[in-house]
């Protein structure tokens, strides 16, 4: 058997999302779904969050069919996280119309002994304090840990944000985050503030995009993929982190020739989750596919 | 002395502009400023547009600096152009809180005769019936006639708009533009709106994230410089759009593959004018900053 290399830990739940192509309802969504199918493309993972009675048990047989181990998964008797968003004409900014914690609310922040000893994690957005509490519940501080935030928790627990943010060793978050949490319209300036924090990378998601690396000697931008059918972009931050860790536990490579490829990587991950709402997209994608798509990267940034 | 290559047209002001890094006030500005002397760094350039009693003589003095040739240069009675705006955190989108037409409104959409035999036209933001009456006063269609316009005229005069995007080699227009002249918020579908509509290029600025080019064949996306020290981005668009025509008329190259080095050139010329208020900053720009630049850009984007 493959021994797991990757913990995710997140969010889980049903979300109801309508955007300019179409809406759903009840479907599967939360950070830790998207970024543990994205990871299992890469690196054997495991996903850590937590579900409540309602959550339909036939999609947990998706987790599975990719090799995910769902030990770490909690079940309570709550109703499952729910989630409802709408997105206008700009499809990079997602309108919360409902949010209810419910299992969410419950999760025990800890990682089971089988984990303890992990080298690579990923804590999605969560509660920073849980995100803490997580992270301190490892034996050994894993030797990557990729960090996530979203604005809800930088208004209210901005603080413990920062905090994260300094244990992460690369520090993963949108544009609008970035700015808000160190109040500057420039971005490079917000990723500057991150590396002061210590974090080794700083990583600015900017959706359709593309994305930006800086450590304290360099820069990388990664372009976006010009998606002519895009359908949903929840969950593609998501799925960007899972690709991204999955990755580079897959190469054991932390250069900085290495994490360019993994964001390229990641980026390639992300743009097939925008196919598709939910994560029947995403299911389906295989190295081979991400290879291909790396390529199209490759042709559409030269000169 | 050196022959003139290009004309450039458009709109010639002054600004009142408010950033989150300062204001000033009566500086000048419009299309045809930022264009034409981002043009002059790689070609001689001819200005085309129309001022007022009170524009300050002194300030044509740069042009001629930089060996703008300003005969098609109209003068009349009114004051010149007024624009008021301001940027808020996110600097890619201004805010305009007062336009006055005046001079412009008087422009003579006329080419003068020693210009109707140019190769190379850029006509900027402009009245699409004044872009179009100026283009056809041309002797024969210049060889490479790139067209701007902006939110304003899409809203108001959006067939006319078509007519400018059909009669253009390269249409390049902001993202938002983009969206909104196709009703879709999709930019890699709205590029195909444009190519359909004849163009053989379509360009999409994205500000700081960037610019994408597409033809029926191909695609590129150029990066975004990471500027730490934005000042004010009015003009980067139009900087770019005269680097873009100034460096395709240096070289004569249409190649799929010359263009993109355009593209970059062009974004690096657009760069420097977000580092100062006005053109202070790109009324001096070398011609060896810019290859400086593309060197950093391909560092940048690599991978």
């Amino acid at each position: 058997m493959v021994k797991v290399k990757v913990l995710v830990a997140g969010s889980i739940g049903l979300d109801e999302i309508s955007t300019p192509f179409g809406s759903v309802k009840d479907v599967p969504g939360g950070s830790a779904t998207f970024a543990s199918l994205a990871s299992s493309i890469f690196s054997k993972t495991a996903m850590l969050g937590s579900i409540g009675k309602d959550f339909p048990k036939e999609k947990l047989k998706v987790f599975e069919s990719k090799g995910i181990d769902l030990s770490a998964l909690q079940e309570n008797s709550q109703k499952s996280m729910r989630w409802k968003a709408h997105y206008g004409v700009d499809v990079n900014v997602a309108h919360t119309d409902l949010f209810e914690a419910n299992a969410l609310a419950e999760l025990r922040p800890e990682v089971p002994e089988q984990f303890k000893e992990l080298d690579y994690a990923f804590i999605g957005n969560f509660d920073p304090d849980a995100q803490l509490a997580l992270l301190s519940s490892f034996k050994k501080k894993p030797k990557v840990f990729v960090s996530d935030t979203m604005d809800y928790y930088i208004k209210s627990k901005k603080e413990k944000v920062l905090e994260v943010v300094k244990a992460a060793d690369i520090a993963l978050m949108n544009d609008s985050e970035a700015r808000m949490l160190f109040n500057t319209p420039n971005l490079a300036k917000a990723a500057q503030e991150i590396l002061k924090l210590n974090s080794k990378y700083a990583v600015i998601k900017k959706g359709e995009h593309g994305c930006l690396l800086f450590s304290k000697s360099t820069h990388f931008s990664c372009i976006g993929y010009p998606l002519e059918n895009v359908l949903d972009p929840t969950g593609c931050g998501d799925s960007f982190a899972g690709a991204f860790i999955g990755y580079l536990a897959s190469t054991e490579d932390f250069s900085e020739k290495n994490l360019r490829k993994a964001i390229v990587s990641a980026s390639a991950v992300a743009s097939f989750n925008a196919e598709s709402f939910s994560f029947e997209r995403l299911s389906q994608v295989t190295k081979k596919d991400v290879k291909e798509r790396v390529k199209e990267f490759k042709e559409f940034a030269k000169f």
